[in-house]
């Protein structure tokens, strides 16, 4: 877990500066003010003694082993000083210095040398351009923040500096706490997969915050954050997903952002939970980090306002949870205990004059009927309302209790000792009730997710060696698109179906081939140059009979010759016609950060005007392509919605899971298009009319 | 402006008591602790003095005239004291009893009464069950709230008391300001509709807030609102939309809450901002009440760090807003002054160590760009950054600009004292950037609809001598549903286009018909007791000539007499056959609270299971049918996306528009459904291929 970075025995700080103005100054400080207990090395060849500590000229010149370094040095000595670190035997670094990779291409050929020279060494790095790095259990703040976090169980990395700082300045005034707190900066060494990998197995760690600019290598993130999820909830922010963002991020860190729906698919599965703002990711921090995880998507709401269980009870069923229905016994229960004015449904109304005595009888009734998996209790301040009373019954109340409760005291001049009173109760407080729903909801969306059991991927039997003869023939022959045979022959050896063909030579050989698949057939002239054939007229659908076999094929050839006379021909298809079905699409695009991006959806209008795709990353496994296929808008068309038969779902998900590992077999594929996949009604599978591929 | 609620020369406070912790107390001292200058009156038959004022048993007792009476006696008590009141010559009443519909059948009958004598003695009332009413004018406190809100200029109306309570706690923490508040209570007289008429023309309120249950009288609360909003925004929050909420808000104050659709429609043609959220509520409140009216859709965003210059410039793009693209001259000077790190286009970054003349610098260059119509200014609390004095800053710089300028300062514990200097200058602190976003958005919203030229409404020539007609025979003969024969005349009395149609006696008939109108051609049974058609084989589509006709007359003819013998036949339609087009569908369903909404939709799939469905409330105006049908995420198909040519739009906008009149002037109709109609190629028209009418 960087033991190094993390909890070293020995700090030296590179740079340290006796000037309260400098950053080599707040970092020295920030160490000693925190309560860190090892040996702590001012190095500044300049000075003798900083903030009481005998200071040294580099660290060759510690008598004692130092175990982690953090410079912050001017960009020109960090080569140097990393240098003799490693000749020191240093195991970590954490590198403040900026003036790199985002500072332009000499800042990105400096960064590679850092790099280098890091790796040589095997040290471990954080950074460059990094604010630090800070443990509240080892007491470390080897940072240049203004404020020193309580500890606690959430574990945050960000991309931006300034992100954490206000971070930590918000939760220091609500009293939460953090076990480990990283500054990325540019990720050069240590990035979000790597921590993420190192803070799966942390025991003080119970959720993982993550702000993201970029993704290194999505393929790796996707399959850390897919072990890592299911032990604890890591709820990341990505930025930088419009395009105006984009344009800002990349003169901010210098990063690429990827396209949105790659990150939305890469999410969707690994399982991170995504924030949608910055408001969100602070919301489901404080539930995941004070609550039990909720084991159903039952909730009760109590209330001592009317109108506010109104909007929660509206706010619970937008979320997709649902309003908990109580057993006989709680109804009976509340309405002994409760003011006959009282509502004893939920949301239970326990009346604007309710004090602490009346909450703790609701709450503790609701909290014990099984059929409540979730608690949220509202406050209005309203007249003769004891609340730091209330706040505090509320806390000794619910700790008994192993589901999720959260609060919405709202209002603001009067709530201040109430609100503190439910911090130290661990109870994460919401001002508004679609917030604590929210919570709620994303909290149930992470138990839903891990339930569910490990994900399946399908492996279908290949001819492999056949593809790579293909792909091989097409790049010796310096093409980049596929003739019509070379896909037919690509998308046959993983197994998918087409309409069945044959090379006909002759007009004779043309009629025999037709009358043996039997009327009606398509003809296609076979070219590997022609790839827009219907245009020279080179297809010819619905021939019912021998006469009309004949004239198509000579009809083919004419044309041919007469329109593209320097075309090579190998002869003309003779193909099985496919009786008609539903229209489907299944194309794939090669993705920068996160490889081939899988999208599909209806054919015609559904994708052209309505936008109905839904994407997945390749390999995709037999859950994701269920949810894909389920997340379109139009999925009930295929299921008959409309009076027309349901269609074979089964085979467009084996076709979607064959294409998907076609695509990561081999990574020279960098479009492929099957438009239409014609759906045959249930049992009687799908077939490919008509594919393309695009390698490199 | 309800003048005896708001600015009384005097007030009672009937049920007075001298008891802390009765409601009668906290009334009372509200009014006295406050600074109301008029006289105050206790009104307890048992008690001389109460708080230092003389005591009267009764109103009649009170020497002097009494305009304002506020009512905190128990139930039993409150119609004697109204007709007192009556007699006394009070004007206001302001009741905050309760028991009454919210209470049940009994209560119901008490509130129809107590309606009835107020108005015989001409009298206004709020109420009852109301938390009172403030006014920080007259400085009144009639109510039982905890807190006196700050003079301010927003008006505030509320059905739920604890909503009241929670936003005047919430605003006085912020040190916003209010005009009026009332807590409407069951708004049995005075009501949302007659309180935003007062309000439109209220020199003291800059934004009027609303939190709704329900809604009296659908019609004239659009037809006010409409209004209302061209003067002054008015942002509402409506809740009980879904079905759960519904379920709680008729247990709350018996409301019975109309459907989702209908609110939305109505929101949206009355010019409304309908915040989803209470949070956004206030952010909107918030940024009304302080800034001046944004005039483009152009933001700038000036921040001390690159990541959450991003986040900003991301909730931007998605919000419909656009970041603005900075004059030559802007990035000139920025360049000059900024420090060479610092980035000069939008979002502007001037970096970690910025101060307060760093913001001065940014925020003036970017304010005098003509391409900039509205700001955001964020900061992170970075290492030694002068927050206060930055707050300051901003508030000094912005002032001399008519553009709107809200800030996102992030954090917390550092914050507090920046936080008070932004407001005391009015300059709105959103805690995240995505909320300044969309308070920004709100705005922008808000103009767009202001600028809009009022609305048209076409009318129709139409005669409604022959629908009032039909629909005295269908009433006189008990049918609910209309003959296909009288669903055509109503639909012709309005214009709308249907096939050419003849009724046939005879087979000759039929045929001469048939080639009158020209091959080929329809025939359908006509009868008032056979409605569908279809199933007995009473209609037969694309006759091709004469044979066919004379062979279609008969058959359709025994048919019917076969399998419904007792039914009464006309003879048989003999119909033009109408080209097929893309077909599209208008249905109307009265809504209890609203009358009739109207929904429009493509034909088919797109609405059965895309659910592509745009809704508005007859009478349509011509912005809104346009806005309305280009609201269809289908809208492209009809303008001619994916290759079809375009068809008629203009068509289908007077067919709606038709429909809207004749829903409108016959309130008889429940439900009338025109599926399809069939849209020809641009120029060529609509044609009403079958419809139904039910009728009341």
């Amino acid at each position: 877990m960087f033991e190094a970075i993390f909890t070293p025995e020995s700090v030296a700080v590179i740079g340290a500066s006796p000037n309260p103005e400098r950053v080599g100054y707040a970092v020295l400080k920030n160490i000693l003010d925190n309560g860190y207990p090892g040996a702590v090395y001012p190095i500044n060849p300049h000075i003798p003694e900083i903030l009481g500590c005998q200071a040294y000229a580099s660290v060759l010149d510690v008598p004692d082993p130092i175990e982690l370094a953090v410079l912050v040095v001017p960009i020109g000595q960090v080569l140097p000083v990393v240098e003799q670190c490693g000749q020191k035997g240093v195991r970590g670094l954490v590198v403040i210095t900026a003036g790199f990779k985002e500072a332009g291409s000499e800042g990105n050929e400096l960064e590679r040398k850092l790099l280098a020279l890091v790796r040589s060494y095997g040290m471990d790095m954080i950074g460059p351009n990094s604010l630090g790095v800070i443990d509240t259990f080892s007491k470390l703040n080897a940072s240049f923040a203004g404020v020193m976090p309580n500890q606690g169980n959430i574990a945050l990395m960000s991309q931006s500096g300034a992100i954490c700082a206000a971070i930590l300045d918000w939760s220091k005034n609500r009293g939460i706490g953090f076990s480990r707190f990283v500054s990325l900066g540019n990720k050069t060494d240590i990035n979000e997969v790597t921590l993420l990998r190192a803070w799966g197995s942390d025991p003080e760690s119970k959720v993982i915050l993550a702000y993201l600019e970029d993704i290194s290598d999505g393929a790796s993130f996707i399959a850390t954050a897919r072990e890592v999820t299911r032990q604890v909830p890591v709820i990341a922010i990505k930025s930088g997903t419009t395009a105006a963002g984009s344009r800002a991020a990349s003169s901010h860190t210098g990063s690429l952002a990827g396209s949105e729906q790659a990150y939305e698919a890469a999410f969707a599965q690994s399982g991170i939970l995504r924030a949608r703002t910055v408001s969100e990711l602070f919301d489901l921090a404080l539930i995941f980090s004070y609550q039990p995880l909720i084991q159903g998507n039952r909730v009760a709401v109590v209330t001592n306002s009317g109108g506010m269980g109104i909007i929660a009870a509206d706010a619970v069923e937008r979320s997709g949870l649902a309003m908990a229905l109580f057993a006989p016994a709680t109804i009976e229960r509340l309405n002994h205990d409760l003011p006959p004015s009282a509502s004893v449904y939920n949301p239970v109304d326990i009346l604007g004059d309710a004090r602490s005595n009346r909450y703790q009888t609701a709450i503790t009734a609701v909290l014990e009927d099984p059929g409540v998996d979730g608690l949220i209790i509202m406050l209005t301040p309203q007249a003769q309302s004891a609340l730091v009373e209330i706040a505090e019954t509320i806390g000794e109340t619910v700790a008994s209790y192993k589901k999720p409760v959260v609060t919405c005291f709202m209002g603001g001049y009067s709530l201040g000792p109430a609100l503190a009173a439910l911090s130290r109760a661990h109870i994460p407080n919401y001002t508004f009730p679609e917030r604590a729903v929210q919570s709620i909801a994303g909290m149930h969306h992470y138990y839903e997710r891990r339930r569910r059991p490990q994900r399946i991927y399908r492996t279908f039997e290949a001819d492999q060696e056949q593809v790579r003869q293909i792909f091989a023939d097409a790049h010796a022959s310096g093409r980049v698109e596929l003739s019509e045979g070379e896909v037919r022959a690509v998308l046959s050896a993983y197994g998918l179906r087409l309409p069945e063909s044959h090379l006909a030579l002759s007009t004779e050989e043309a009629v025999q081939q037709a009358a043996m698949l039997g009327f009606p057939v398509v003809m296609k002239i076979a070219s590997p140059d022609i790839l827009l054939k219907t245009e020279i007229g080179g297809v010819k659908l619905g021939i019912t009979g021998e006469e009309a076999a004949r004239d198509s094929f000579e009809l083919i050839e004419y044309r041919t010759r007469k329109y593209w006379p320097e075309a090579r021909v190998h002869g003309v298809f003779v193909q099985e016609m496919i009786k008609p079905g539903q229209e489907f699409l299944i194309t794939v695009h090669r993705d920068p950060q996160f490889g081939p991006l899988v999208a599909i959806g209806l054919g015609g209008m559904y994708v052209e005007v309505m936008k109905d795709v839904a994407y997945r990353l390749a390999p995709i496994s037999e859950q994701d392509v269920r949810d894909q296929i389920r997340s379109l808008r139009a999925y009930p068309l295929l299921r008959g919605a409309g009076g027309n038969p349901p269609v074979d779902v089964l085979a467009v998900e084996d076709c979607v899971l064959r294409i998907s590992q076609l695509v990561t077999d081999f990574t020279e594929i960098v479009e492929l298009d099957i438009n239409p996949l014609v759906i045959h009604h249930e049992g009687e599978g799908a077939v490919v009319l008509d594919a393309r591929i695009l390698i490199q």
